[in-house]
């Protein structure tokens, strides 16, 4: 088998790229932002059912994962949000335009971030955050899924209380 | 830059192989099996909150989505379950019981179909189920999304009905 062989067969069992991963993902944070958006505000920081948490505290569990899981891909140390410095802790947002502030800066931050992750490190095993061990892909999808698990939560949350939530398609 | 260079930096750029992606799918699933598993069967099919549909319709959606799917994927041709010629329709499953049955035949039937998928398929574009158009990787992560977004409102209705639901990265 050639060297052009090689490559032609390695390059068609690519199941998605780098790129289209981060568009994949960005899709979802569209429509997580969509689904912030909507909340009532009072709703958003106190709303519960079966006791489960509100949404903004599950919002901010996925703005602690995805910028310092994407940089510990990228570098390999990996730094809680709650571990920084006290000077770069930011406090928890108080009102729904903070809250979307927060994610459109994590938005920007993911997209900078993105492009610098070593293609390497997608397949990479490390151990996240000091606990987690496994390969970098397997890290990211679990951002991923956790983000879409707990919107569905807030998709139950929204209904209860009578109210609409963005199609789960929606993600533009 | 010669044929084997190539090779190499196409390798590197893997995200996820297919026998990974399989992985972590049968491993979602084997946590939406826990979570059908420890719902209460009169509640299965009846219970929900916020006027959204039972948890066994939705099981029964991501029945609908999986081996029809990935048989498209395969395939290129694309047939819904409630299209199948009557001698191979199914009635809709009453219990819990029959419920996972049929998610475990669908567990092995992905088993069976996913290494017959070709690889330039997952980047292909081709319309699912004559509807949605994008490369075979969106509609597998559609698929596998929806499953994760579902699960997570079947969460809620187990919290409110003071029932604990498997951890969520229980996928063993």
């Amino acid at each position: 088998m050639s060297n052009s062989n090689q490559a032609t067969e390695t390059k068609s069992s690519i199941v998605i790229t780098p790129e289209a991963l981060l568009e994949h993902w960005q899709g979802h944070r569209k429509l997580t932002r969509k689904m912030i958006a909507v909340f009532p505000e009072d709703k958003l920081f106190s709303y519960s059912v079966g006791g489960m948490r509100p949404f903004s505290e599950l919002v901010l569990e996925m703005l602690g994962m995805a910028v310092p899981g994407v940089k510990g891909v990228i570098t390999g140390n990996w730094q809680k949000l709650n571990e920084l410095p006290a000077h770069l802790k930011k406090a928890a947002p108080t009102t729904k335009t903070e809250l979307l502030d927060r994610w459109d800066e994590a938005t920007e931050a993911l997209n900078v971030l993105w492009p610098q992750i070593p293609p390497h490190r997608f397949l990479e095993t490390d151990t996240a955050f000091g606990q987690w061990e496994g390969p970098g892909y397997f890290f990211i999808f679990y951002w991923i899924d956790n983000e879409i698990h707990h919107r569905g939560q807030a998709y139950v949350y929204l209904r209860s209380l009578n109210i609409e939530p963005p199609a789960f398609w929606d993600r533009y």
